[in-house]
């Protein structure tokens, strides 16, 4: 178990400084900054008696109360030392910041060995070295030295602290948010597993994403992923897909990177999306948190711009997605809010003089289609006939938010990424947004994907 | 001769109107917006004496003056007399904007092609009909009904008014500028060629890039495209290279897509640049406009963030691209700027407490290097250490600015899009910066086969 990771009652932050070139005074930082954190914190410092008006300790041992986590940042040369210090007050747990280890040569392996046997006798379950550390942005916690991320349901792991640093700048410019973030570096304890099953159990948890380069155990996070993935997505970008990227890999954690295709052969058995690159990464986390899984894989598209359609068509096709034929029924239905050039085809081009009113009609009507269960609205906002830039997503979200959300809608504004209207509107409305057609595509072929998961995981149940 | 479309002495609007909510307006405010430019402006209005200020003419033949062109904005159904109007005038060129010609139906073609050949009795030439018409921001024309590109040194020619649009708001974002720009529509009478020949000859075009879905004579386009290519780069962005995206393409403009495994061997053969997306696209117009070409292919790789090197290498791997090893000379300069935890290996791993004057050190290091072509590097902008976010780019660039730009530098900036200072030094140092890795491989793949194109190109003139 390791719950009390993500939810201390006290904490020892051991190097901590109030030197701001320190990553001990980052991490120190970061807990007091969070004013709601119900947490006992205790600043252990061989040097200082006081940082930021708080007395400090010498040792871990001199703090009279229990401490549940000690977070240590002092030099490598210094950490053996510290945990004997930590086993000896009975924490439950250690995260080694420190850098340094196996990493970094073979000795740094013994030495990472050693300290893992030493603190598996003492039961202490520990995460790192080479780490940044711990978060829980439901109770405050930020345990790392890297910064508070939006608060949402995305709970990561990541085998890299600056790719998860990273993912939050991402998160923060397309209103995402995280739940809970763990880095466990060169992971000498804790696993991937461990903290997977912790998330599958974590109600605030809908999305799961993983960076990982490297699995201990193949055959066991094989299972845990396929336990988990029917319920919430699981959503991986694997470092160390290529030999040169292997290499690269093994220098940065000191592990040896898995093989690709087995893991993506495997992940996919288990219903988990590997992702081939961070743009797809980031549209994965994207695409389920904002859109609802479909019913079926026939798409309508409409648009004002030929181009745009064309070439989403093109992506369309290399994605393999499926285009639904219109019926008599809805071209009639749509008939009245088109002009009388607009040809009756899927994608259906109603060219650049659409508006508002024509965006939220059509994409109403195709929503209410039985024959269609993904509607894409194509658009390049008009800069002539006094337009609005957000009123065609504007339309396109009223349609999508009359008929309660319940089929995915693709808005997809190509190049519209600096029309601030159009994403505050995206934002305050939690809806979806794409600003090309490969990534419009690729969102498209995930949930339906995942629908084929879903389905086949319930044939699966019924015919056992 | 084309050049008279971006060069005229005098433009008549025929279908001028002071009504925000009609092309007409849009194309008329357009040209009048642009306070520099010198050229004649005549508004043709059957319905008003009066526009903005300026007095109205019935129709064209009421012009006392020569008029260089005419551009159509009047429905379909008028544009026939309209067109005889203009050969009695003499006008030199005609740019129809109206569309519901050939994209619409057989009997639009017919149309098309009885104005095609009446004008080319009258020697007159012809663009459009279907488009959004032309720009030429060297002179402050714009003689289009889209926004007014910044202004540099890519010419475009798109074969979707949209896609054009599209791409304004995405240079704008890069810091990108356009000299000549054209939609064609339906190309009833320029075509691609003459206009490629034009830009080829322009001496503020640098780059030419192109968004086309069909070419009508293959043959002429590829010797084009192969006279041009060796001294500016040439950019295509295909629409309709799958079967889906065809038969959307054929709505569009009324033309059958071209093959796009022909073309793209073809361009391939050619020299120029055939991009898969519209992302592609973009990067490849940014990487030419401010990247030199390398001399050789080798890389060298700098990061303070384990895992973006790692997944920059894979990118690398899929793109073939080839990693330097570092000489001993070349360790040793780098060794006293460097913390003893860090290995001297392709990519170097400086770690997270890496800033700018490690960038700056190991970029100018690296850049000095004759074992070392292009150097990349990579960063995540930390959150900690009281660091700017600015600083670890401003080392690169200074460092790439001490070396006089002569090799490309690629700064891969991880997900840093929406640090401000970061974005503004690159726009003021006129400087390049990659947000993904995939980005950042895919911009040297393009340098190297350029720098190949080129010694294949000299390798053929001195063995002839």
């Amino acid at each position: 178990m390791t719950s009390f990771f993500f939810y201390p009652n006290s904490i020892a932050v051991i190097g901590a400084t109030s030197n701001p070139k320190k990553f001990g005074n980052a991490v120190t930082m970061n807990i007091l900054k969070n004013k709601n954190l119900e947490c006992e914190l205790y600043l252990i410092s061989k040097k200082k008696q006081e940082i930021f008006g708080f007395s400090t300790f010498k040792s871990i041992l001199d703090v009279p109360k229990n401490i549940d986590i000690a977070i240590i940042l002092v030099p490598a040369k210094v950490v053996e030392r510290v945990i004997d210090e930590c086993i000896e007050k009975k924490v439950k747990g250690i995260i080694i910041v420190t850098s340094g280890f196996g990493e970094i040569d073979e000795n740094g392996k013994k030495i990472e060995n050693m300290i893992a046997n030493e603190c598996r006798k003492a039961k202490i379950r520990v995460m790192g070295p080479n780490c940044v550390g711990i978060q829980n942005t439901d109770i405050e916690l930020n345990a790392s030295f890297i910064q508070t991320p939006p608060l949402g349901h995305i709970s990561m792991i990541s085998q890299s602290g600056s790719v998860g640093c990273a993912t939050f700048y991402e998160m923060e410019r397309f209103n995402l948010g995280i739940s809970k973030f763990a880095n466990i570096g060169n992971a000498i304890d804790v696993t991937f597993d461990e903290i997977l099953e912790f998330f599958y159990l974590d109600k605030n948890t809908q999305i799961i994403s993983l960076y990982l380069e490297a699995v201990r155990e193949g055959k066991k996070f094989f299972t845990t992923l396929r336990e988990i993935s029917i319920n919430k997505p699981i959503i991986i970008l694997k470092g160390g897909r290529t030999s040169i990227g292997m290499k690269a890999a093994r220098s940065h954690t000191g592990s040896i990177a898995t093989n690709y295709k087995i893991l993506k052969a495997a992940s996919d058995q288990a219903g988990a999306v590997m992702c081939e690159t961070m743009n797809e990464f980031i549209i994965a986390l994207k695409t389920f948190s904002v859109l609802p899984i479909p019913k079926g894989e026939k798409i309508g598209v409409l648009t004002n711009s030929g181009g745009t359609s064309v070439l989403f068509s093109d992506a369309a096709e290399i994605f393999d997605l499926k285009f639904a034929t219109f019926s008599e029924e809805l071209k009639n239905k749509m008939s009245p809010y088109l002009i009388p050039l607009v040809k009756k085809v899927n994608p259906l081009d109603m060219i650049a003089s659409a508006a508002e009113e024509q965006y939220y009609q059509i994409t109403k009507a195709m929503l209410e289609d039985e024959n269609i269960d993904i509607v894409v609205a194509c658009c390049v906002i008009p800069p002539f006939l006094e337009m609005k830039s957000e009123e065609h997503y504007r339309g396109v979200i009223r349609a999508w938010n009359d008929l309660k959300r319940e089929k995915p809608v693709i808005p997809l504004f190509v190049f519209s990424e600096n029309f601030e209207a159009v994403t505050q509107l995206s934002k305050s409305e939690e809806a979806p947004i794409f600003y090309t057609p490969n990534n419009a595509a690729y969102a498209i072929k995930l949930l339906i994907e995942r629908k084929k998961f879903i389905d086949r995981y319930r044939a699966n149940l019924i015919s056992k």
